[in-house]
């Protein structure tokens, strides 16, 4: 069993205002030339094919072009899910279609419980979803977490799961592993639902999709491809590509296979007058490449941009290292979990607009926090 | 060869912010059991699928499930074209892959110079176009309106015909008799384009959508199906259903099948009290048709529509009788060409809210009006 796993294709992804059409074009075919110099069985894709559930004319256009060269043209079979990014109707059109094709694409719940057979591996597709989903289908109350849902689904799966043959399972979810990092921790105090590791240990391979960090989970078997393109700046010093899996019940192979890319990101962090030096622009592609900058001495440079944008015409997002809070760390800084909402506001302001709040900015935004606060003690 | 012609599904179309959808279900599904009781060749559907080039979520999934029922649990061929409502985008979704199961959808002009022979047939899908995309096709200036526009396309069509086979002609446009009558010869003074009928001479049959009304067009070989549904009150008297056509080279037999509807459209011309009366009421299905309401003696009536609703619930239109230019005229009304554009808007003004403009409204009209004025003669 030989395929390719990849994943958060997001197309018609803007990046700060700019379309990243052409960006996405030049790498999906790229990642199409890999499947043509590679003999494989099948593709998978999980999840976040589109930016967004209504995805632009272009966009609809250039997921079509692709997938025609993926599944028609290279004859190859192709497993995909819908993520949290795609709407699961717009994505399903053609599926009846699709799949008297080998283009099995699951956007339901219950699409997974569907085994699909090939050669001598079951693949379940699992399309991302909300625990309350979870919860009408069991008709069980306690499935109120992506943890508790999840398992539940998993669960049903072992049931007739047949585990003489190589069992593939492809999820769109935010998966933690059993024992979290230092960083981890950090997220799971939040909002953010994550799914522990262990639920999938019947699995040979778990293909996933949502987190854009190839390297994000450290297991084996459990994998997310990343996105291949940086969707981010946050995103700049990830590899990008694709993962070629090679499997059988007995041998694992995993192989990172990096897609060239049209532009880079780069993030800045320089003096304003330095990037101007020949030597400095000598590093990038500077007509080319995206670019965040962070600079110092901005102080008394009343319109920096323009000048900037002379060199570096794709300069994307500008700030002052000066204002920024503490750029010593990469995790959620302590000292933002002191600051009251008012200035957690006003400091992100500054660090993004380079000034300080107005009289009249400040007491709008004293009376909404109070309004929200007053909201959830009732 | 035998095979139903049907077009202007509209789906997701909605009649004063009232959704459609239950009704275009409810009569769309009577349709394909009319296609089950029928021994079929193919469907055709002439264009305007959809009501929107972004249907909802709701409307994509209706028209994929008709769609699966239609050419995949009945195995009939489909040949179908966009039209000037749907996205030539969004409605291709899919098609590489349902031209493998003779579902075969054009939505670029060029797509017509595509032959499909089916049996004895040849069938030329030609999708809405609008004539700047002849002149582009073909680098040729003068192709500026929808008759040259077609007529160009049709002879380059009449370069490759057969015409020892059926030849048959799918399109979405407004075609005008040769010898036009008085109500078709009042629309073209505005600024509507029609085609000429005798650009089509050399198919044995043209299945136009488009017009809404099915005896639109007095021709033996050229007709439009209409819309399955009554799509505005001025539909309804309308005749709804699809056309069956049996046809050889030698013979042509059409036949007009009704298609049950889930509500009936009614425009009631009557006296305000008059309505309410229990003769009145029993002529119509009030709890479920829907209904256009045009009121004599409202005068003195300060708000009539809450007891209106208690007896007509779905009524969706109120006008005054009184307040009407001219009811006795079907056609265009001749008064209302001798208006000026603000006397024009005054008097719909009037007649849709039942109140005069302010003079606020006047002054920002006339400045509009002005302003549009001038632009033209620029």
């Amino acid at each position: 069993m030989k395929f390719i796993h990849t994943a958060d294709w997001h197309i018609g992804r803007k990046l700060q205002q700019v379309d990243l059409l052409d960006d996405q074009e030049f790498v999906l075919n790229n990642l199409i030339e890999e499947i043509k110099e590679q003999d494989l069985d099948f593709i998978i894709i999980a999840g976040d094919l589109y930016d967004r559930s209504v995805p632009s004319r272009e966009a609809t256009t250039l997921l079509q072009e692709l997938l025609i060269k993926i599944n028609i043209e290279c004859d190859l079979p192709i497993f995909a899910i819908s993520g949290n990014h795609d709407s699961r109707e717009r994505l399903a059109v053609g599926q009846a279609w699709f799949s008297k094709h080998n283009f099995y694409l699951a956007t339901q719940l219950e699409d997974v419980f569907h085994k699909f057979q090939y050669k001598d591996a079951d693949i379940y597709l699992l399309p991302y979803f909300e625990p309350y989903e979870a919860k009408v289908y069991f008709e069980d109350d306690k499935l109120t977490t992506h943890h508790t849902a999840t398992k539940r689904v998993i669960d049903e799966i072992y049931k007739n799961i047949d585990e003489s043959r190589i069992n593939i399972l492809v999820a769109h979810t935010f998966v933690a592993g059993a024992d979290p990092t230092d960083s981890e921790r950090e997220i799971s105090i939040g909002t953010v639902e994550n799914v522990g590791v262990n639920v999938f240990e019947k699995f040979d391979y778990v293909a996933l999709g949502h987190l854009h960090n190839p390297n994000a989970l450290n297991e084996e078997r459990i994998k997310y491809s990343g996105s291949p393109l940086a969707y981010s700046f946050s995103e700049s010093n990830q590899q990008k590509g694709v993962r070629l899996i090679e499997l059988t019940k007995e041998n694992f192979d995993d192989r990172f296979i990096p897609i060239k890319q049209k532009r880079k990101m780069h993030n800045i962090v320089a003096d304003y007058d330095e990037i101007f030096s020949k030597e400095y622009r000598e590093k990038f592609d500077t007509e080319n490449d995206y670019f965040s900058m962070e600079l110092g001495k901005l102080e008394g440079v009343t319109d920096p941009m323009p000048r900037i944008k002379e060199f570096y015409p794709n300069t994307l997002l500008l700030k002052s290292k000066a204002k920024r809070l503490d750029s010593s760390k990469n995790s959620v800084n302590k000292e933002m979990l002191k600051k009251n909402p008012l200035e957690l506001i006003e400091s992100f302001y500054e660090e993004q607009v380079l000034d300080t709040l107005t009289s009249t900015q400040r007491e709008v935004l004293e009376q909404i926090i109070g309004e929200v606060e007053q909201d959830e003690t009732n």
